[in-house]
C-alpha cells in the first residue's frame, strides 16, 4: 500500500500531506533500510510522534495527565474500578515490527538505536510479532546505564531493563483493553512495570499505602488505568521523585526551563499536605540541598574552566549499532564524546560523556563579571 | 509649549506621535488636574516609563545592569574611580514638580498617590524645586508599610522612608554628575541611600567587606556608580537578599514567573562561590525553607478555603489621597480590600489586604484533584 493510501485512511488528503511535507510537519526518515515518516507537528488526527510506514500508522503515545492530589483526583475521575501500576522512571518507547525488522521508536518518532539493539534481551520478539502482527509494545527502558535519563528505579542496579506497560495496534487509536493487555504480557512473559492490581475508590487507604511504600523505596509513583473506556488514565508521583528530579536537573539550572523546578516544588508541597501533613526541617533541608548544592558544584566546576558533564555507559549487542547511536545523538544535537569502547563478554561497553556547553557558557559569563539587565 | 513641540525636540515627528497614541504606546493620563502622557512602549528615543508634560519630558529611570561576580565585574567595567552606594530594597520613584504640583512617578510612569502624599515628609520640595526648576529627584521609598514591596531595609522599622540616589533634569538624558549630585543632596539635606564613598579597583578588600557587612545586617546590596561618563553603573546583591526574595515570593509561586526563583538560586550559588567559598548545610536549609515552607503554607491555606493574602498598612497625610490610592490600585489590577481607616495623630492609617486569587485558583484546582498534562 502506498503512503498516501495509508494516511488517507486517517482522513488526510493528498494536498494536506504534501503541504505537511513541505512545512516539515512530517519528515521522511530511514533506519537500516526501513523507510518511515515522523510526524513532527499535528496533521489532521495524527499527533506529533506518530510514525507512518507502508505497513500502517503507529500512533503517538499519548501524554498522561497528572494529578497532584491522589484522593480527590481519583474521586473526580473514576466511578468504575481501575488498575494501578508503578510509574517507572525511564524513557518511553514503542516497539514495532516493520518490514520484518523490530524497531524501538522514541516519543519523538525517532528510532533509538540503543533500545533497538537491546530490545531482544527482554522480549521474545519472534513469537510476539509472528503471532500478533501489527502489535505495538509500549514500555519504558529504565536503568542507570541509558542515554537519556539520569534517574532510574532503585531496583535496577546496572544496565537497563525494559518494562512494558501498554499495548496498541498499528492503525488503531487507543490501547488494547487492560485485561487483554495483561493476558498478552503474561502469555509472552514480557517484563512489565509492577502491577498492583484492580481497585476502586473505596480502596483509598491501600492506595495511599502503595504510594507511601513506593516513596520509601525510592520509586517514582503510580499510573492509574481505567477499566471503563470513558475514563482516562492519570499519573501521580512521590515526594522523593520530586526531590530527585530537582537534584539531577539542578546542575543545568542555567540552561533548563525554570518551570521544571517550580512545578516540582509545588508538587512536593501538595504531596506533603496530603500524605505527611506537616513540614519538617529535614524535608526543607533536602529540598534546599537538591537545588543549591548542584548549582554550586556547577559554578565551582566552571570557575576551574571545566565543562559540566554527564557520563553514561551503554551496552550494545551489535557493534554496528554503536555508530548508529552516535549518529542518532548527533542528530538530536547532543554534544558528547565517546570515552571508551570495550567488548565485555557478549556486550560492547561504550562510555559516553555529554558536554553541557550551554550551562558552561552562561555560568562562565556570570563568573567573568559580565553585566546583564534582568 | 504644545505637546508636539515638546516631543519634536526628541526627534519625534507628529505622524509617529499620532500613531503611538493610536496604538496606546503613549497614553494620556491625568492626576489631580495635571495632564501628562505615559510612554508604555518605546517611541523613538523615549523609552517605556518616560513622562511627557507640557513643561518637558521626564525620561525613564534606566534599568541598572547586574553583576554576579563582584571582583571580576568591577575589573571588567571600571578603569576610573567609582562611588559605592547601598542598594535599598523599596520601589523606585521620580519626584518632579509639574504645573506647581510635586508628583511622585512610578517606573511605569504612573503617579503613585501614596508616595505623592508622603514625599513632603522627606524633602523640602519648595526650596529644592524653586531653586532648581526642572530637577528630577530619583529615589526609593522603602519600609515595611508600603503598597508594593514586602521586603525593606532592616533599619526601617515602621512606615516608609525616602532614599534619594539620583538626580536628573527635565528634557535631559543621563544623571547629574555624581559629585554635583552629592552636593545638592547635602545642600538640601535630602535623605539618601548610604554612600560608602569613592573607591577604585584596588580597594577590592574594602568593597568585599562592605558587601559582607551589608549581608550580615540584612541589607540588599550595593550600586556602583562611575565617575567617568563612559563607564556604566551596575548593581550587586547579597546572599541574604536572594534568600529573602525567595521567601517573600514563594507563597505565590504558582502565579509567579519561574525564572524569579531560578535566577536567585543561581545568584546565591555565585555569591557563595565568591564570598563564602564553601556550601554549608545551614545555607541549604535556609534556601529549602525559603522555597518550600511558604508554598506549603499556601497549600494549607487554600485547602481550608482561604485566599492567600498580603496585608499592608499605609499612612497618608491627606484624606483625599486615600481614595486616589484606591483608584490607582484598581487601575493596576490589584485585587484588594480596605480593612480599616483611622486617624492617628497627624496621619490617616489605612489597612489594606491584597487578595492573591490567581494562586488560590491554581492551588485549588490541584487540591480538588483536577488532572493536567504537563
Amino acid at each position: 500500500m502506498g503512503i498516501y493510501e495509508i494516511v488517507s485512511q486517517f482522513g488526510i488528503q493528498e494536498i494536506l500531506w504534501q503541504e505537511s511535507i513541505d512545512k516539515h510537519d512530517v519528515v521522511c526518515d530511514e533506519y537500516d533500510g526501513v523507510v518511515f515518516y515522523r510526524v513532527t507537528k499535528k496533521i489532521g488526527v495524527l499527533e506529533k510522534g506518530a510514525i507512518i510506514t507502508e505497513e500502517g500508522v503507529v500512533l503517538d503515545f499519548p501524554r498522561i495527565a497528572r494529578i497532584l492530589h491522589l484522593e480527590n483526583g481519583l474521586h473526580k475521575i473514576y466511578s468504575h474500578p481501575f488498575y494501578v501500576e508503578e510509574k517507572v522512571d525511564g524513557y518511553n518507547l514503542r516497539i514495532v515490527r516493520i518490514q520484518g525488522r523490530v524497531l524501538a521508536f522514541s516519543r519523538g518518532a525517532y528510532v533509538c538505536p540503543f533500545s533497538t539493539d537491546r530490545v531482544t534481551d527482554f522480549i521474545d520478539v519472534k513469537s510476539v510479532f509472528d503471532e500478533n502482527p501489527g502489535l505495538i509494545i509500549c514500555g519504558e527502558f529504565a536503568g542507570p546505564d541509558n542515554p537519556y535519563n539520569i534517574e532510574h528505579p532503585p531496583y535496577v542496579k546496572e544496565d537497563v531493563r525494559f518494562f512494558a506497560f501498554d499495548l496498541m495496534r498499528v492503525n488503531k487509536h487507543g490501547s488494547i483493553p487492560i485485561e487483554e493487555r495483561y493476558r498478552l504480557f503474561d502469555l509472552y512473559r514480557m517484563p512489565t512495570v509492577r502491577r498492583f492490581g484492580r481497585f476502586s475508590i473505596s480502596d483509598m487507604p491501600v492506595l495511599k499505602n502503595i504510594v507511601k511504600e513506593l516513596d520509601e523505596a525510592g520509586c517514582e509513583g503510580i499510573v492509574i488505568k481505567p477499566t471503563h473506556p470513558a475514563e482516562k488514565l492519570v499519573k501521580y508521583v512521590t515526594l522523593g521523585s520530586c526531590l530527585r528530579d530537582l537534584r539531577v536537573t539542578a546542575p543545568l539550572m542555567a540552561e533548563s526551563m525554570s518551570e521544571f523546578f517550580t512545578h516540582r516544588i509545588i508538587r512536593a508541597a501538595m504531596f506533603i499536605n496530603e500524605n505527611i501533613h506537616s513540614l519538617n526541617s529535614g524535608i526543607c533541608s533536602q529540598l534546599g540541598e537538591a537545588l543549591l548544592q548542584p548549582v554550586f558544584e556547577s559554578v565551582k566546576k566552571v570557575a576551574k574552566g571545566e565543562v559540566i558533564e554527564e557520563k553514561f555507559l551503554l551496552r550494545f549487542k551489535e557493534e554496528k549499532n554503536i555508530q548508529r547511536m552516535i549518529d542518532h545523538l548527533y542528530r538530536c544535537k547532543v554534544k558528547f564524546e565517546v570515552l571508551s569502547k570495550n567488548k565485555v563478554n557478549d556486550y560492547w561497553h561504550v562510555k559516553f560523556v555529554r558536554k553541557c556547553y550551554a550551562s558552561y557558557e552562561i555560568l562562565q559569563k556570570h563568573l567573568d563579571g559580565s553585566a546583564h539587565v534582568d
